[in-house]
């Protein structure tokens, strides 16, 4: 691809209608670019508030990537800071983070010239020229500290060899080009060196609640803490509240990150301690050494949590998260995730999270509820599955029962599975009717957990159901996954936060153990095998036992999709709410949701396929 | 929407690279554009070579389609003749004729002014302007006989509003409008006066293969029938080749229409009779008769079948299906359908089908195989299903066994279902690897089996499997549908035509009742229900007291799609090659062809979303 000229204007003569019409509407779309184009490089640069979002790539912290959303133009704007450029870079997303199949834009230069494009990656890796260039460029800067690329991608650009962005877990990936470059062609990207980075990309667009006047602050954060030279570290910190610290409402949290580590911090949480003991030892190491008390593990709820990506996060002005007062524990647990693959050595960190309380009450104290599965190992996932499904209902009958008759209003999830979860999906259902996604991701990753805020506040009535489905990938593991608390077992919960605050903490299900059992016996007597019914035989073990094909592991599914359930319907883990649980009717569907078909991008459209030339001088500077 | 001029131009400059390209771009589609226009329009009129293909749309024969197909532009290029034009007509295609969810061509008048535009209907009926306009109107001509639309429409257009034009049956629909229309919103397409018309749009591209120079033709047709004044006639009339009629090859066959029945025959078939008997009655009447003579049932041999929108039918250079000479039958049953839903009276046909034979036989003689299910109630379809499927194999063992070394070649092909059937699909299959689809038609419909060409040869050796899957609808149903001979009963067969003829006359399956029985001892144990298991009742009676539920359903749908099948690798449809063909293995398939993702039309392109003003003077002349 030669180099091309864009100034160059000659006289013409409009011949028709439609010429015209598609001029006028290239006119506005070259003007749109050229005030973005302005905008972005009149100032000296860019401002800082035009790109709240910001999160490092890779783990030296040479690539910074900071962006936008526009819900009415239905596009991200993104601005990446690079800042030891050699030959180019690619940047774009794929459905879980490989480089195969992956969507990106490109900067490159074959020691001459630099060009920009939208490409995408086969099976293979190989490159190519994107027919349609959805990736626009805005502007190239250069500064001191590196430069600048501003380009703009609209969330569905119908180019079926483009990523939709949808809300959720979004898997960023970057490549770096260490030789020139002479054509597009010439790239496989499976051979870069690169990495992958997760963010929440479509931040909802919630205006910042009024503050109180008296709000406070509280730091829990970790005491100068030399950060293990290993891949992966859970950090634990206990902390105490002041003797007698009376009740108070969290009404935001934020992240108090040290300079330098925004690579390496990976999450964070803030759990305060049950109040059944009245003291807890300190602690200040991994959270999983031999030495870590183990009364610890008795501080389990969630008063914040951060995620790399996320930002401040503001209770609604109605409602804030309650804590100190009688009834509660002083005690609380700091754990963080330190993610140091590249094994950096006496790195020192002291960061935490950031309480921002009031002692004056606001109207309503703030709930957590968990939705999904119970705990158990009938619910379970036959091996060798690329996506195989489980739900767990929250029922119009718990509902009826447990919430006021105002309803509450969920205004933030936190999605949860272990380690074969791949999607996580809760729905309310009206009437057998569904109304509405309450959070959805389709791109979920079990190492990206961030409690988020909704992009609206859900409001569920009594009667009302909740459907809680996940996703699991079980291609690499040879025999069942069963449901429980282990690792390699599996979990299906969306840990909802609301207000008014009620009495019920779980809503879940599982399949009836009985229908199971006819399940496990149907198997046998079906495929002439031994599978030892015998009531010793615990659930797990019949499960291992099955031969797994494709009779068997459809009728589970159809099983899953049919037998009544077991209700969990919690004031805590271990009360029931009163009434009938067991042999519950499956909520039946008559109406579903029906999946949004992507809007495709009225104006400015995508741009012919050929690379934009730049004029950046030479890249490196040898 | 207003008038718009359309020949006013202005002069303007260019400003950019991009707006050049578009330019120049829209003026190689304008040139394109005009050049049909004038292609279209020069000479007095298209020449019918231009449109080889010819269906009357409605059945007084005031609007008839004609229509090209180009494979290089991947488009249809359609020429409607509008008898009696009032205040405009819709034509279009919607997945199963309903007009409702349709795609489009609008020619609408509001009493002064005449447009042209691409539209679709909601689930109401309800029109809506398209905001791609992808039917394109290349001209407008009026003659003695009518008014003649010219317009092009691409295969597909990647606008999710648009029907995508495959192979296989499209229904076509037309309504008339009966008074001017201020505007395409006030149109509700449900309640106009209009029909559906079934044909092969996407006609094979093959060229007409030689014809030997000693070819002679021998018509079979209705000696001067009365065309019976009720809906539908099958009208059966026997006919004889000479005493003596030594071996012939059939090399083609050709409709022969009775002037003026053109929408009223709705299909023929020529059979032969059985060698097994010496005579057949002569008969000439309706074939439901009760006075038709039993014996005309052993006529079923079929020699040339075809339906509506077909032409002439060639067998390819190599192979004639031989007729005459010793241990073939004289006795032809020719077989016409007659669609009259408008009851006209005393209408006199003399249609029928002309053969054209030689008796310098070619080197093979072609061949009839039957692939799919075997006719058995074993196969079932539960009630209520809006799409459930069934698949028959022809497996390796038994072409392996009937197949000579050098393999057959199949050059067409015919589906035939009862009346769930909605989709037919044949797969070839070799080392468990999806080579190429046989023949597929996703919109099948029952009501019109026609004999299609297929657009290649396909070549099957010993070894390979050819699997057809039928979809069929029982959604108006109560209570199971069984395979059978019955009307209500169901079928799925692909009859495919080939050369070299072999002894393999029926390749199908049916799953292994031993499992069938299992499943039905299941259903019985898993819902605590009686469903009498006892050998006296048959598999309909077991299928019809199957209370249907989810579970049920989905556990058939497992069954057929893991359990052994019995195979009939028929001789005939009593002799079996020898072998054992009971609880073989179902063929598994390891890679699956890829859904071919449509190509979008680079260009012209679709063109803006405003209504074409035509100059036709007042469309209707009161």
């Amino acid at each position: 691809a030669g180099r091309m000229q864009s100034s160059r204007s000659k006289p013409c003569s409009c011949p028709s209608l439609k010429l015209r019409e598609v001029a006028s509407m290239y006119f506005t779309m070259v003007a749109a670019f050229l005030v973005i184009l302005v905008v972005a490089l009149q100032g000296s640069a860019p401002r800082e508030s035009d790109f709240p979002y910001k999160v490092p790539l890779d783990l030296q912290g040479l690539l910074e990537l900071s962006w936008n959303v526009s819900y009415p133009e239905q596009a991200v704007h993104f601005q990446l800071l690079i800042r030891e450029l050699q030959f180019g870079l690619l940047f774009g997303m794929s459905d879980r983070g490989k480089f195969e199949n992956a969507d990106l834009a490109v900067l490159w230069s074959d020691g001459h010239n630099s060009y920009f494009g939208d490409a995408w990656s086969d099976a293979k890796g190989q490159l190519h020229m994107d027919s349609q260039q959805d990736y626009q460029l805005l502007g190239a800067r250069r500064a001191p500290e590196g430069l600048y690329l501003l380009f703009r991608r609209a969330f569905s650009t119908c180019d079926p060899k483009d990523y939709l962005i949808e809300d959720g877990t979004v898997h960023l990936i970057y490549g770096i080009l260490e030789k020139p470059v002479h054509s597009l062609h010439a790239i496989n990207v499976s051979a870069l060196h690169g990495g992958l980075q997760r963010v929440q990309l479509l931040k909802p667009n919630i205006s910042i609640p009024e503050l109180p006047r008296d709000m406070k602050t509280m730091e829990i954060t970790a005491p100068d803490v030399v950060i293990p030279s290993q891949e992966t570290t859970y950090w634990c910190y206990m902390a105490e509240l002041p003797e007698g610290f009376p009740k108070h409402h969290i009404v935001m949290y934020e992240p108090v990150i040290t300079v330098g580590n925004e690579a390496l911090v990976h999450h964070m949480e803030v759990f305060q301690c049950t109040a059944d003991f009245d003291s807890f030892p300190h602690y200040n190491g991994p959270c999983d050494s031999k030495m870590k008390p183990e009364r610890l593990n008795y501080c389990r709820h969630v008063l914040a949590a951060w995620a790399m990506g996320a930002q401040a996060f503001y209770y609604p002005e109605e409602a804030g998260l309650a804590f100190g007062g009688p009834g509660s524990s002083r005690y609380l647990r700091l754990e963080i995730h330190y993610h140091n693959p590249l094994v950096f050595k006496g790195r020192r960190d002291s960061s935490g999270i950031r309480l921002f309380y009031t002692a004056t009450l606001r109207p309503h104290d703030a709930g957590i509820m968990e939705l999904g599965l119970v705990y158990t190992p009938v619910m379970a996932i036959p091996p060798g599955e690329d996506s195989f499904t489980l739900t767990g209902y929250c029922t119009d009958k718990c509902t009826q029962l447990a919430l006021p008759p105002a309803g509450i209003h969920i205004f933030a999830s936190q999605l949860h599975t272990h380690l074969a979860g791949r999607a996580v999906v809760t729905v309310l259902s009206r009437d057998g009717r569904e109304q509405q996604v309450v959070n959805a991701d389709r791109h979920y990753s079990p190492h990206f957990q961030e409690i988020r805020m909704l992009k609206e506040v859900v409001a569920v009535f009594p009667g009302d159901e909740l459907i809680t489905t996940c996703t699991y990938n079980t291609e690499d593991r040879s025999r069942a996954t069963v449901g429980g608390f282990g690792i390699l077992e599996e979990m299906c919960v969306n840990y909802v936060h609301y207000y008014p605050q009620t009495q019920l903490e779980l809503c879940k299900s599982a399949v009836d153990p009985g229908y199971l059992h006819r399940y496990f016996n149907l198997v046998n007597r079906f495929n002439d095998e031994e599978i030892c019914m015998c009531p010793q035989v615990s659930v797990p073990q019949q499960f291992y036992s099955i031969p797994w094909n494709t009779f068997n592991r459809d009728v589970l599914k159809s099983l899953y999709g049919f037998a009544p359930i077991s209700m969990h319907c919690n004031k805590s883990s271990a009360v029931r709410f009163p009434g009938q649980w067991e042999k519950q009717p499956l909520p039946s569907i008559t109406e579903r949701l029906r999946e949004p078909s992507p809007r495709c991008p009225p104006s400015p459209g995508p741009q012919p396929a050929v690379p934009v030339p730049l004029q950046l001088g030479q890249l490196r500077r040898d």
